[in-house]
Formats: C-alpha cells, structure tokens, sequence
C-alpha cells in the first residue's frame, strides 16, 4: 500500500509559517529561517537543478524524502494565489516557476473548481474540492504504486493528522522562534498512531521521524 | 561567572503542562507524559533517593543537568499551593515532601511575602517578590559560586528569557502533544542569544542543548 508521508519544518514554538502572510512574504514575516536547513543542501539544490552544495547530516535525511514519491498533496495555501475564487483573468500556477521541482502529479485541495495545469517535466496540478480523501485516492491513484508525500501546510496537515491518515511524518525542528504565524498542530488531538523512531541531529535542525504504530 | 542554567521538559506542540492544571493534576491533563522519560532512568532516580532504573542516552544529560547546581529558581505555580496570598494557617510547603530533592536553597518568584522555609538536607525556600532579577542576584549569592538552575514553569522561564539572562537552556523534547496548557514560548520573541549546540537522541525523548552566542 502507497504510503501518505507528510514532512514540514517546523520552528520550536511550533509554527510552519510566521505571522502576516502574504505574496511578499508567502511564508510570513521570519519564516524563511525555517527552510535555512535545506538550501545550502546539495541533496536539495540537485533536484531543483542548481549546482553545488553541501553533504552534512542531513543529506541521507532528503534523500530519503525525496525517494519513491509518485504524488504530492498540498492545501491552497502553500500553491498560493491568495484565498477566494481564482483569477481566471491572470491565473496564478503557482509559485515554482513553469518547471516545477515536482516533476509529478499534485493534487491541490481548494474549496475552488479549476481546471488542471500541465506544467513541464512531469508535474501537474489538479485541484481537488471534494476532500482530503478524495485527494488522497487520486494521488495514490496517480503515485502509481509509489508513495504520496503530504507538503502542508498547517491546515491541510491538521486534517489528515487528525483523520488519521498520516503513515509517516518527518519533522524537521528549526531551532528558532517565530513568534506568531500557522501553528502545525492547533486542533490535532494527539499523535497517539504515530511513534518517533528516528532522530537525527544537524547542527542547525533537528529531524524527527515518526511511523504508524 | 555563576551560569543560569534552564531545563525543562516540552511537548512538540510547545507546552510545558497540560491544560486544567489542579492540585490533582499539578501538570494538567496528560502533563506526566511529558516526563516519562526521566523517571525510569536511574540518574534520575538515585538523587531522589530510589533504586534502580535504566541506563540510556538521555543517562548524560540528566548527569550533566544535575551537575554543578548551587541554587534553583522556580516560578509560584511550579512550588504549588494555588495562587494569591499564601493561606498561614494550612501552609503549602511544595510538592516535595520534607526532605526535598533540591537540597541547596530554592528562590520562589511569588506576589506574595512569606517566611523563608528551611527543610531537611539543605533544601530551603526563599520567596521573593521583587522580580527576576533579583531572584537571580540572591540565588547566585547562594550557589556559592556554583551556577543556578532555573527549573520553570512556563511564565517564570518567559521572563528570563526574554530579558535575556538564560545562559544555557536544556529542552526535552517530549515527542508528544498535549494539546493545551502552558506554552513555554508565549511572548519571547526570538532566541538571538542562544545558539543550539548539542543534540541527542533518546527513544522517547530528544534533548536540544542551546547556550549563550
């Protein structure tokens, strides 16, 4: 069975985007410290076709939640474009460019009907309004026997968190605070199907993997 | 220079007690799991007058947190006894019993005047009511050059960390959620001063060790 693997980074006041997003700052003001950990990584700069980087701890950790993934999920939030109907005048594709690092079928969850996007190289988007399980049938459908990887961000997270339907989760603590912004685990009741299992430290992030019990 | 030193244990939500705190439940709803780890590990035990217990990771850092401390500095709600002026005639004299497992002296950061209590083998409590900082000179005073720990709860660690007077801060990341309670974090605005240095990893706790940049 094609397995639903959500990651995020996350700060240690527990929040996975700072206070007062907007198109400027679509993670919030200081939420891109959270990501500090991964760009400089060659392991992440690779699939996202830049060239360099560096080998450290958290290296085997990427590429591990880089492999085997046939789909991914993500809320309307992290595609972006702003909340409300879409523009279908300037219609926003969201915010990685026309070669997204994806490379695969994503499905986007919206309360909003849109046609889907073919990008280049592989990736599309399809937008889905009926539900979180609905999405996931059709990104396992579309994984093809691989797994989907959930993206975030916090609202989608919360509820496939708190239906139940997370296989594995792989935190990856950001030794910061933001202060404010969306906080990952607000209405998620307990974790008690999900069991830590590995902990690696970098010197700059913490990870923290978690499986079904 | 005498260190500060704060430890406590957190949830990955960021909670440092559950929510409905009581005399029955001095940690809240679901708070003891935040210490699970500590109590079967023998470094733990033995100072607390026990026998037995296990021998694992988290073995050093109890080790090393235990290490070298003159005096501690709690908030009220972590002594106990409910808020408001102390009640004379049925004094609260701490969760702890006669006999302590502080012994050296105790700083209570309070609202309200009280006697110093002297218990058994060198454990005492001096309420003090003119601040943080205050409460940091006389227990510095009182380690006798030794360094001063700082033990919680949430609103007391709040203050000093955003005054920016913790030299060194111990968290054990309980890989749980609780949902509701104390947040450790509420209104400090950022860890600028405080670098993490050493991670390690426990099966059922991670110790992130952060000390002064």
């Amino acid at each position: 069975m094609s397995k639903l693997r959500f990651r995020i980074s996350i700060s240690l006041d527990g929040f996975v985007a700072g206070p007062n997003q907007s198109l400027q700052e679509p993670l919030g003001v200081g939420g891109e410290q959270l990501h500090e950990w991964v760009f400089p990584l060659e392991a992440w700069r690779r699939p996202h076709g830049l060239e360099g980087g560096v080998v450290n701890e958290s290296t085997a950790v990427m590429e591990e939640e880089l492999a085997n993934i046939g789909a991914t999920i993500m809320g309307r939030n992290m595609f972006g474009g702003g909340p409300g109907p879409w523009n279908n005048t300037e219609p926003w594709n969201g915010w990685w460019g026309s070669n997204p690092p994806f490379h695969h079928p994503v499905f986007v969850l919206t309360h909003y009907p849109r046609d889907p996007l073919i990008m280049e190289s592989g990736t599309s988007f399809t937008f889905v309004t009926d539900g979180i399980e609905s999405a996931l049938d059709q990104a396992r459908r579309a994984a093809l026997g691989k797994d989907v990887a959930l993206a975030g961000g916090a609202k989608a997270a919360q509820q496939y968190l708190q239906a139940g339907l997370v296989d594995e989760m792989q935190l990856h603590l950001a030794p910061i605070l933001l202060g404010g912004g969306e906080r990952l685990f607000d209405g998620v009741n307990s974790l008690d199907s999900l069991a830590l299992v590995k902990t690696v430290a970098a010197s700059n992030v913490t990870h923290l993997k978690f499986v079904r019990k």
